[in-house]
């Protein structure tokens, strides 16, 4: 079997994720990782491998079927994915779901001027919890689709937290509030306002001597990131911290509550969840099924921009249709 | 905006169901209902749509876009689908998983003889929990996938118990079993039998002067229906079993656990469930989104038999890419 040649850029959680998705797949090889560090200063789990500088990747165009992005949706990937994208098959897991189709008209020019394949926003929001969506609305249109997140470490969030004087070490839990949900599964259909759906847990080590009622106030008053929801503040120790709180687990449930038949009375609940230990191991295994399906689909003539909307299933599967038909379906 | 012209052939419970559906759907509209009864013996819901006999099909090839067969599996589909899809799109609910790939293949000749587009297997299992399955074991190779249906009831274990002498009415209900559900969400990858994935509980309206422990004893000493689950048997008054008994709800669960990162040690866990009021009216619902969709890759030149790994979800849309990139990704 020949197998799918994959390209890491970004070699951070996700990148690192990614390689371990890698030795899941038996039709798929790391040929390379591309860092912006100096490559002689990354160790990678997989001996053998080799580091590229990122600037260089372009002298690797035919060595690598699908070259997989893992830097971040702020600064890296809306510059990444359309550079890279002249030169590769790209995958990449865009998520700041505003700036969507700015990044698709970027990616999708670089592919259709080059000839390439390009799949944004994969992971699980956006990417399966999407799909969830797209599945769920198509089926039942006359209904209500709910997104709940966590419990799980918002980054964006902790950063806030850090952010805040004489915090030492922060982090934040996001939670979505059981009653909310029970409601919606219920067949309700309740409106929702942004403190019913979810709630915010903070674990906080504190600088020595800092004024601890004045954090607390400072992190549940803060605009756009706290304010809006019930927040706890909890002050632990270095050591709990440590020993507590170094993993990021995450997840989340799409529901969607319809009606059907005659008058509309029937009641219908789909609901889809995660339930993460990580959610860079999690989001870097869906990226590897979508590099299979990139492949599949650039082989029979497709190109441009594509996003998780507009592959079919079966392609992410290493499986033949005939195999799928008789075990999956 | 063109409508989408549907047929329906086989106007039963399913039938029914995917007349309501149409009026859910603003792209879509019903011409005319075929039957094997006597067409005046047909009342439809909606008013002016007109009931052919199933024979005359052909007779309207050029006026409908896409037929929707709304038959049994075990002797209408199999007949059924190839013939019609000679002359029309085709989509049905053949769920008879053993024999998928034959009618796959019989369905598949006739569309490639006629130039049409034929999906099959559509529905919710087959068809939605398939979708969960393969979606999830191509992102979690190294994992284990569950099916729990329920709760929710069988029509088969149900005309089953209703050939037992002495049964005057009878309904049967598939249960998931939690304990057995919440192993498999604890991460434990769990081998579960079949006693321990589900129960069956029956209820039943027994003949005037039957003999109950005999009725009792022979369900649940029923080879292949009921000997190998621990059954529970209910005698109940006719005025009960039709108050309460007069529905068909059900539903179920695909659930995947697995593992991800290095040393395969993090737990990933996925869960999809759904739980409807009305089997027959969701599955309808089902049948018209991929009803749409046939008709989008008609339209694309798609020909031949296809099953719902095949169908890129955004098929199922009546959105455009660029409103189901802004809104639902």
């Amino acid at each position: 079997m020949e197998k799918i040649r994959i390209g890491i850029a970004g070699y951070g959680n996700l990148g690192k994720g990614v390689e371990m998705a890698i030795r899941q797949n038996e039709d798929m090889e790391l040929v390379g990782v591309f860092t912006r560090r100096d490559p002689a200063s990354v160790t990678l789990a997989t001996k053998g491998v080799p580091v590229y500088k990122l600037e260089d990747a372009k002298e690797y165009k035919n060595q690598i079927d699908v070259m997989i992005l893992c830097g971040g949706s702020a600064t890296d990937l809306p510059q990444q994915t359309p550079e890279l994208a002249q030169y590769f098959n790209v995958i990449d897991s865009f998520d700041t779901h505003a700036n969507i189709p700015a990044h698709f008209a970027a990616v999708d020019a670089a592919c259709k001027a080059n000839g390439t394949l390009g799949i944004i926003s994969v992971g699980w929001d956006p990417g399966l919890f999407s799909l969830n969506r797209i599945y769920a609305e198509s089926i039942l249109p006359n209904g209500k689709t709910y997104t709940f997140w966590g419990k799980g470490v918002s980054q964006g969030h902790s950063d806030a937290i850090r952010r805040v004087a004489g915090v030492k070490r922060g982090i934040q839990y996001t939670v979505p509030v059981d009653e909310a949900m029970d409601q919606v599964r219920s067949g309700k259909q309740p409106e929702l306002t942004t403190r019913q759906k979810h709630t915010r847990e903070c674990f906080v080590v504190a600088e020595e001597g800092a004024d601890l009622a004045q954090i607390e106030e400072s992190i549940k008053t803060m605009k756009n990131y706290f304010d809006e929801y019930n927040t706890t503040v909890h002050f632990i120790s270095e050591e709990e911290f440590d020993a507590v709180h170094n993993k990021m687990p995450h997840g989340g449930f799409v529901m969607r509550s319809g009606m059907t038949g005659e008058g509309e009375q029937t009641h219908q609940m789909i609901e889809y969840s995660l339930k993460l230990e990580s959610n860079p191991e999690f989001t870097s295994s869906v990226l590897i099924a979508y590099a299979r399906a990139a492949m599949k689909m650039k082989k029979e003539g497709c190109v441009g921009c594509k996003t998780v909307f507009d592959v079919a299933p079966s392609y992410l599967s290493p499986l033949s249709g005939e195999e799928l038909r008789a075990h999956l379906l």
